[in-house]
C-alpha cells in the first residue's frame, strides 16, 4: 500500500508542505536546488491523470496534485452539478501514483471574492474547436490555470514543472501560450492520453456511456488511427474517408475533426490535397455520442 | 553622487543582479527571509516615480525599477512614438531614490513571439472612465504588469512588493484586483500623487503643456480641492459647483468628473443628494487641454 499524500485545503497549507517538503529535498541535492511537479486536475481521476502523476513524479522532488472542479469553466450549471467527485477515490490514486501533497480547495477559497473581475482571455486560440461549443470556456479555464500556478509555485528556489494532458491539446496550447505570454515562471510539461484496452481515450465522462454508446465511440479512435496510418506511410490524408468513418455510425454526431498545426491549432490544408503527408500535425475529433461530448485526438508524423 | 542601478535588459541578467543582491541581504535578516521591492515605470521619470522608488527603498532589501514603455496599451502608434524616452536622465533619477537594479528591456525581450494571443482581460472596472476614452488601453497595460510581477518575483525565499501610483487610480484599483483574482504572490503598495509647487499632479505629459495651457489645467486640482474642503467638512458636495469652475476655463475639455467608491470605482450618488459627505471616496477628473490628456485624483473623506 503506497502512502495517502497529505491533504491540504488552503493555500497556506499547500505553502507550508511544499516548504517543508523541498526544505528536505534541497539537501540531497548538490547545488541546493530542488525541484516541484504540478498537476493540476478536476478529480475525478483515471489512469490518465496517473500517468500525469507518474510523470511529475519521475522528474520532481515534490509532486503536487491539485483537485478542484473550477465553476468558472462550466458553461451550464447542471453540467457542473453532474460533474463527478469521488475525492476519496482520487486519493487512491494520487497515493498509488506516488503524489506528496493533494490540494483541494474548496472554491470559496479560490474565489473568496466571488466570480473574478479580471481573468485571463484566451483571444482567438480559445474561440475555436472546443471553444467554438463551448463560449467563455478556455477564459475559465485558463484564469484557474493561472491561479493555480501561482498557488505552486516552489516556496524555496526550485525548479518549478506543471503537467497536463495532451488529451485536452487545445488546453494544453492554450497553457503553454499564457505561460509565454505572461512569463509565468514554470515550465509546461505535455503528457500523451492514455487508452482503455478498448482504444477509447480515458475520460471522466466516460463512465456515463452505455455499453452500446461506448461501442459506437469508438469509430473516433478508429478514424484518427486510419489518419495516422497514412501519416506514417507519407500519403495523402483521406479525410473524406475518415468522415465517413464517422457518419457511418448513427449514435455518433460529430462536432468536428480537424487536422492542424501542433502549436497554432490552425488548419492545415491537407484535406484538400492530394499531397503526401510530411510534417507535423494534430488530428483533433469531437462528437456527441448520446449526451456524452468526446474529444480525441492523435499526433501525426513525428 | 548617487551610484548608478545595475543596468540589465535580459530578464537573466535581472534574475542574476537580483539573486546576488538577496543572498547578499538574507545574510542581514535573523530569519534569513528578505524582501523585493518592484516598481514598474514607463520612464519619462519625475518626482512622482522617484516618490514610488522612495517607498520601495524605505521597506525593502532590494529595490528593481522597470523601465518599459509597453506598445500594448497605447491606442494610437502616434502616442507610441511620441512618448517621451530619457533612459540617462531616468537613470539619474533612480540613482538618486535609491533603486538597486534598472530593468529596461527592449521589446524584443517582453514580446518575443510579437503580440500576445494571450491576456488579462480588465473587464468591466477597464471599460469606464479611462477605459471608456481609450478601448483595450487596460487590458495592454494589466497584460505588461503582468509579466513585469513575473520578472520582478524574488529569485531567493523573500517577501515581494510592487509600488503603484495613486495618480493612475484606475490602474491601481485594477493591478488590485488582478492581484487578488490571478492570487500573484506580491502585496501592492499603492503611493500617494506628487504634486507640482503649483499644485499640477506630476505627469510625464506635462512637459507637452505651453505655459497658458499649464496654467488653465490647474483648474482641474483646484476643482478637485474644492470638493476635498467640503469632505472634510462633511458638508454635501457642490459637484455643479467644481464642473462649473472647469467650465469656466475654456482651454480645458472635460472629459470626466466623477466621485467614487476607492475599490470598485462606482460612482457615488454624492452629486444628485443634499447629504452631508461621510465615509471614503476618490474624486477623479479627466480633461483634455491643448493636445494633452491630464488627469488628477483626491481622497475624499479618511
Amino acid at each position: 500500500m503506497s502512502t495517502r499524500p497529505h491533504l491540504a485545503t488552503t493555500q497556506a497549507e499547500l505553502k507550508e508542505a511544499s516548504a517543508e517538503l523541498l526544505r528536505t529535498a534541497a539537501g540531497r541535492h548538490r547545488s541546493g536546488r530542488a525541484s516541484q511537479g504540478l498537476v493540476p486536475t478536476m478529480g475525478a481521476l483515471h489512469a490518465g491523470h496517473a500517468a500525469l502523476v507518474r510523470a511529475a513524479r519521475a522528474a520532481n522532488d515534490v509532486v503536487v496534485a491539485s483537485i478542484f472542479v473550477n465553476p468558472l469553466q462550466f458553461g451550464e450549471a447542471a453540467d457542473l452539478d453532474r460533474y463527478p467527485r469521488t475525492l476519496e477515490a482520487d486519493l487512491d490514486v494520487l497515493a498509488a501514483a506516488g503524489a506528496d501533497i493533494a490540494f483541494a480547495p474548496a472554491v470559496e477559497e479560490v474565489y473568496p471574492g466571488g466570480e473574478p473581475l479580471v481573468r485571463v482571455c484566451a483571444g482567438a486560440l480559445g474561440e475555436k474547436l472546443e471553444g467554438a461549443s463551448r463560449p467563455g470556456h478556455f477564459d475559465g479555464a485558463l484564469t484557474v490555470v493561472a491561479k493555480l500556478l501561482h498557488y505552486g509555485l516552489p516556496a524555496l528556489p526550485a525548479d518549478y514543472r506543471a503537467y497536463f494532458g495532451q488529451k485536452d491539446a487545445q488546453q494544453l496550447a492554450l497553457v503553454r501560450r499564457m505561460v509565454a505570454d505572461l512569463d509565468f515562471p514554470v515550465e509546461i510539461v505535455g503528457v500523451p492520453l492514455v487508452r482503455d484496452a478498448d482504444g477509447l481515450a480515458l475520460s471522466s465522462r466516460n463512465r456515463f456511456l452505455s455499453a452500446a454508446e461506448r461501442e459506437a465511440a469508438l469509430v473516433l479512435p478508429r478514424s484518427l488511427h486510419y489518419l495516422q496510418g497514412q501519416a506514417r506511410r507519407n500519403e495523402p490524408l483521406d479525410i473524406p474517408g475518415a468522415l465517413a468513418m464517422i457518419a457511418s455510425v448513427p449514435q455518433v454526431q460529430l462536432d468536428y475533426l480537424e487536422v492542424v498545426d501542433p502549436d497554432t491549432l490552425e488548419p492545415l490544408a491537407f484535406n484538400c490535397q492530394d499531397t503526401p503527408f510530411t510534417g507535423q500535425a494534430l488530428a483533433l475529433v469531437a462528437a456527441r455520442v448520446g449526451k456524452v461530448r468526446l474529444i480525441d485526438n492523435v499526433r501525426l508524423g513525428e
